[in-house]
């Protein structure tokens, strides 16, 4: 490297992230460098921000700048629906399909045996305390369809078992799914989940 | 999003860097939330600094954080010999490789009649003053092997011909490289400047 100790060091923390190298991260700082007043600048400003303000929500587990999120403060969704995600990677995405107005849980995880991650080292606890001090009517377990995903789903059914109603996402073929690419669990799944018309 | 606003603004100014689209700006987001003190503080420093810091050497072209970059003013590299790139990534290409202990010119770019990029909108006039200011004895022209790359090496070439030796990066099959794989303007290349064993 032939640029002075500061870009080297802003490359190398660069590559970190993920989905950038080396190679991707030397393209990026060069093109902030380019886009000084444009990029670089606001960039900087936003990440001192966030790294000063951004927490975890103390209800929920969802990412914010404040102890209680958005989400868990906004009056509107009060629902009594409480939707159960393992990440907050996941809120986001259920939050972009608009289709859910009540409030989440984030888990941080999923149980895993392997990894000594049991109830404790997730927010299941938690979820607990919430489904009776809420109010809740609805426990939608919207977990991810692996293995580790529908074992924690399980569990958490089984903890709440009789407390209130418990519903997961539909499986299926996706929208636009073309049958031919899809592996033959789904197909499995929508065959046996199908709906007259 | 459900996330706040300032985390969505780094999300949207992450999403702008050159190998990031909006997906992997919110998987990178979040990455940086959970290793606030390993990397987004650190990373926020360092983005503050090179804004501040990082220029153009009025010399070379090069980007470091001086107003003439480490490479012109290291005493040890004077060698006579100076090295013509298009961009800073092919600098710091050259450099990596370490087969180099001259100096370098970056043009920023290269010729190009559709662009209306002329002679004068890179540093070729600025090349040819180095030439005959500093002594310069052989200038190599380490220009993309592209049409716009050769064009301009083509262009330069022209400008000093007669004042100093002048030649080019050698053109044939890269270490490692498969000849199945390779182009016919490659393998034509490698043909006609085939070496004696």
């Amino acid at each position: 490297m032939s640029s002075t100790r500061d870009i080297d060091n802003l490359i190398e923390l660069m590559a970190k992230l993920p989905g950038l190298g080396p190679r991707s991260a030397r393209r990026a700082v060069l093109h902030l460098i380019r886009k000084r007043a444009l990029l670089l600048t606001p960039l900087a400003d936003s990440l001192q921000v966030v790294a000063e303000t951004a927490r975890e929500c103390l209800n929920c587990g969802n990412v914010g700048t404040t102890d209680i999120c958005d989400i868990c403060t906004a009056e509107k969704r009060a629902t009594g629906e409480l939707c159960v995600v393992e990440d907050v990677a996941d809120l986001w995405a259920m939050e972009r399909s608009g289709v859910f107005r009540g409030r989440y849980h984030v888990l941080g995880g999923t149980l895993s045996a392997l990894d000594a991650i049991g109830p404790e080292q997730l927010r299941i606890p938690r979820l607990i305390d919430r489904v009776t001090s809420e109010g809740i009517t609805e426990v939608i377990l919207a977990l991810n369809a692996t293995v580790d995903g529908q074992t924690t789903a399980h569990y958490i059914a089984d903890q709440l078992d009789g407390q209130v109603r418990l519903t997961s996402l539909a499986q299926g073929v996706p929208i636009g799914g073309e049958l031919d690419y899809l592996d033959d669990g789904t197909i499995m799944a929508a065959m046996s989940a199908r709906k007259d018309i």
